[in-house]
């Protein structure tokens, strides 16, 4: 299928899925399970590393991002069919963290279904420890987002 | 296995499940992916409840609760093979709401690995909005708390 | 994106999804987890039913396709990110069961990665019992074949 | 809660694991969706390999089993609450490959909910190439079964 058109409630997003919604998304409330939505997110946060250049560390070796807090706010109840766009964004960094910012929109409801934030910490695997975020990231957050970001609070 | 005794960390918790981490949990970081802290989460709401016989509306039918937010603040990573304690306890009351706590607790690292926070609306799925929470609810949720529960902010 | 050109292993399947692979559908091996494939055939298999216009019968009333077998060979591995072709066909029919085939094909490795088969029983989810495939489901199926279906051995 | 006495049905299995349903592993249609009795399945399977010092080859690194084929035959509809009790049993082998048999017995209905079969080969993730079941595992899995495995057909 097409790619939907981006709505005016993404605009200021860079990194932006296309997804469809899948019947076994949805639980014995014949909604979208909530879990699934944190599922999406992840998605679009991945997506946005790959496209940043930061690494993908896979099976605890290496320094990547990882996850230390993650929120999703539900608007509206989804179901099956539909086809959705999540969004991914970074907001502000800290000296090893980055808070993104995540929109869920159902193009068959033509509206925002959920929205997300998450803290995410660069991690050494290896060593079991944060690290700095390196300027070379930074320049390239900063890039992507088409501004300089500011400090986490 | 026997259930592994209850920590200090979870002594004001009403309900507590005891769970396996399953292999297949864990994702491509060799840790449990975080969509999996959500989906524990909401068994022990469920959980919590089914005791207090607040109505389980199947399939958009009648009434019952709808999650409107949820947050995880992951502590620390997970891995196979371990038991946890994932626990759920109501901490304030609005007219239409209730806002939980939970915490997910390792046996095997002795140390509380996740908190949350989730907002659940008492909602009617025939209608398509939210109802008020009745006294007997109330009175239920007190019951179980062991307190008078105090009005959300 | 555009959906990838459907390959000459496809060209019999009259359903086919494109479907993006997730990173978290990806375990501690790092390439996609067994039980996703079963996820995908189910998407196809639903999308099948969709079009041949069968009943989804939702939480446990009305008459719809109830899985009583499925089986999943798996010739590949399978990595994020990678785009797939999953297919479903009807095979056979008997009085109240049909039988299904489907395959996932990588766009990346452009060759079928798996190949599945299940067996459903169309069923009243209120009597609990099968129910006979009427002359007219089995219309709909032969015209979405483009071939009269087979007895099922 | 304290397991279930063992039924006379999974009398000849020597891994039985003990498992509570999630209310979340219903799907629309108020029942067990179907792919996660193979991720049931699976962790029986691992649960097996670790009695069997088989390597748990993680991360596409060194050497592991990796799975060829898996079906299941649905008895019966499983809903929340339940507990289970999933089998495996490695039932013959091969050169390069073992075939297993599962069960998952539901508690609350005093039957059998599902069986299962699976395909695994023994794999180099390094050489991605399968490797031949060395005696010493032969040995200890025939030690498991309490008898010689015959080989597979």
């Amino acid at each position: 299928m097409p790619d939907p058109p981006r709505p005016p409630e993404l605009a200021d997003q860079p990194i932006v899925l296309t997804w469809p919604v899948q019947w076994g998304d949805q639980d014995a409330f014949g909604h979208v399970n909530n879990v699934v939505y944190f599922r999406w997110m992840e998605s679009a946060r991945i997506e946005y590393f790959r496209q940043a250049g930061i690494g993908n560390a896979a099976a605890q070796q290496g320094t990547g991002p990882i996850l230390a807090s993650v929120k999703c706010d539900f608007r509206r109840q989804l179901m099956y069919p539909d086809t959705l766009l999540i969004s991914a964004s970074v907001t502000s960094l800290g000296r090893t963290s980055m808070k993104m910012a995540h929109r869920i929109y159902s193009a068959s409801q033509k509206a925002v279904a959920a929205e997300g934030d998450s803290t995410l910490v660069l991690f050494d695997y290896d060593a079991q420890r944060p690290v700095a975020v390196s300027d070379e990231i930074r320049a390239r957050l900063a890039s992507i987002e088409g501004r300089s970001l500011p400090a986490s609070k």
